[in-house]
């Protein structure tokens, strides 16, 4: 199987198999437990939590969730909810381009009576600072916006954005699933005061993500319960899970980010065969994008197609974020760009990782145009 | 170490352990892809569906969580504003024994303007089935006891209480948390509506457990955002987790439960043997307890001391849920039972498993009278 498929989920690194490996073979203890078995775990824990921090520049202030989802749900809600109890105006700012984890949240705070505003966008996605400034004019609670799109891999001046929030007395979340590992992260030089992160997005494990929360900065948590995580996040704590984002993480800032380049030019070889077959586009910024992902179209082929006829010749590629993933419906992502439904039910969109290579690329230059001829053919058939 | 706190967490089972490893190794896809990657592991998320449900006699139901916290809160929560939507009296009614997730559930349901009855019990931990009638008699939307007490081992005759809750339209949530693979469970026979369960107090992995909803009953999840789990628990599945969890249902069905004689066998022996320290007590309900648990109280020497002499003398033990432990605060639990601060501060609970030995037993029970003895002399200098 050619995976280009790495904005769905990524290979779990052997070296990070190996550290829960050998932390499955080891102490069993609850962190939470005050005797040795449990100091154990509890070393384990903070040892992954210190690596985590590393990788996006911080020094403390991480804090462990079930996954990206959750760390969305904790960073927008959470944080929303504080300022607005000390007084900020229920209001929250974002993108009609987020991924539905933040799409969720934005709704749930819609639900408890805040204001939620979504920024224009043109059609690469792109949004304007003069168009944030005019939404924080009143005041707000909060913005959130992904430090990379999950479709586009559009990258935003974060920094710019941040400062202008922060100009208005409102908080910054972003979502950076999408970006860790694919991009050096320094969450004082970016400004942000949340970001969110997700395991199995950099080759360490699903079910386990982190949210990062710069030290001074109020948020409620989700669940009341237990004590962990400074009551920020009740419930034992998945530990061979955090073991592995800790050593994924490791990876990630020694390694993982060196291959941006290499990535990147496997992406623009893909991109520029692909951009061969007659009607064919590219969706999103060009300019500013994360390494490995391409969103393209393949006019008159509805992407779901394009789809499952790479899976049956043995690549994976997706139309859009997996978790929306098994509908027909066009992306809420490239609708947003202004394209009408039969354009933006086009869209394929094309994710690489450190481990593919360029006979790879090639092989899917050469079989995407007799797929697309064949789809186009049963389509007007 | 000798592990005598198998309520807090278990040790991995190596069988699950291989089932996890053998998963590490192979497909690496998320489950919402539509590709062979992802299929893979939709495969493996399905068969560990059907084993947890094997275990509760369930064939359906089955929705993955981060754990036990999470699947009480989507339990508790997710059924009391279902049923308050659909018209059912904003009343919650528990009992003051319950675990913290679960009284965090409720205080959550208290903000939100649920009246939270808790039932009286009596110095053993028992409630009345009379007083439960009395508390429902204006309606509930939910009634949430625990199928086996965290701190006690007590069970209820739950049975015969969700009877009671269904004859006045409320919905029955049980936290099975700490019944699960130590007593043979039967959703149907019980009657709940919702039930709670944990990977790592089966010896499976922490941060992954499981709600059962019963077919028909509607809760509103906890979060919005992708249709993972039917839209109940949005985000990529930890499917690493979820095998490990279904495979730990697995072998609670097919050999854990069938060790309860052994394991209630040398709870016995270990009772009977701190008894002899004279002015020890059991707390609880001896005549309805899970296997393993025994919550004693050794007169006159705080059980904070005496879990850390133990752990010194390379003993696990705990004063109580180790979701509160680090607090001095005697546990919430027994001060229900109505007794003094002084003398709820004095509860050790000692939690067997099925790798215990007798031997494990009578050195504990060597151990502590010498231990208990010091500990007097210090107090009373």
């Amino acid at each position: 199987m050619i995976d280009f498929d790495h904005n769905a989920t990524t290979r779990l690194d052997q070296r990070v198999k190996e550290a829960m490996l050998a932390f499955l073979s080891s102490p069993r203890g609850n962190p939470s437990s005050i005797h040795a078995l449990g100091r154990a775990a509890r070393d384990a824990l903070e040892r992954a939590r210190e690596e985590v921090g590393a990788l996006i520049g911080a020094s403390s202030g991480v804090v462990f969730t079930s996954g990206g989802t959750e760390a969305d749900f904790l960073g927008v809600l959470g944080a929303a909810r504080a300022a607005r109890a000390a007084g900020r105006p229920p209001r929250v700012v974002s993108s009609p381009l987020e991924h539905p984890a933040v799409r969720g949240a934005l709704e749930t705070l819609s639900d408890e009576g805040f204001e939620v505003m979504l920024l224009p966008v043109d059609e690469k996605g792109r949004v304007e600072q003069g168009d944030l400034a005019e939404a924080l004019r009143g005041g707000a609670a909060l913005v959130t916006l992904a430090l990379s799109n999950h479709e586009l891999g559009n990258v935003y001046d974060i920094a710019a954005l941040a400062e202008l929030a922060h100009a208005h007395g409102a908080l910054f979340h972003s979502d950076g699933v999408q970006a860790a590992g694919r991009m050096s992260i320094d969450v004082h030089a970016l400004g942000v005061d949340l970001l969110s992160l997700s395991g199995h997005k950099m080759h360490g494990p699903k079910g386990i993500g982190a949210l990062w929360v710069k030290p001074g900065v109020e948020i409620f948590p989700l669940w009341k319960g237990g004590h962990q995580e400074k009551g920020l996040r009740p419930g034992t704590e998945n530990v061979v899970g955090i073991v592995g984002l800790g050593e994924a993480c490791r990876l990630a800032r020694t390694e993982g980010i060196s291959c941006a380049e290499s990535v990147s030019a496997l992406r623009d070889r893909l991109e520029q065969g692909l951009l061969a077959i007659p009607g064919a586009r590219v969706n999103g910024d060009r300019e500013r994008r994360v390494p490995g992902t391409t969103n393209m179209a393949l006019a008159s082929a509805p992407g779901e197609l394009v789809v499952i006829a790479l899976d049956l010749a043995g690549v994976a590629a997706s139309t859009g974020a997996a978790c929306a993933s098994g509908s027909m419906e066009p992306s809420p992502v490239i609708l947003a760009l202004g394209q009408p439904p039969d354009r933006a039910a086009e869209a394929v969109r094309f994710s690489l990782g450190r481990d593919n290579t360029q006979d790879e690329v090639d092989e899917v230059i050469s079989l995407l145009p007799v797929i697309v001829e064949r789809i186009r053919a049963a389509s007007f058939g």
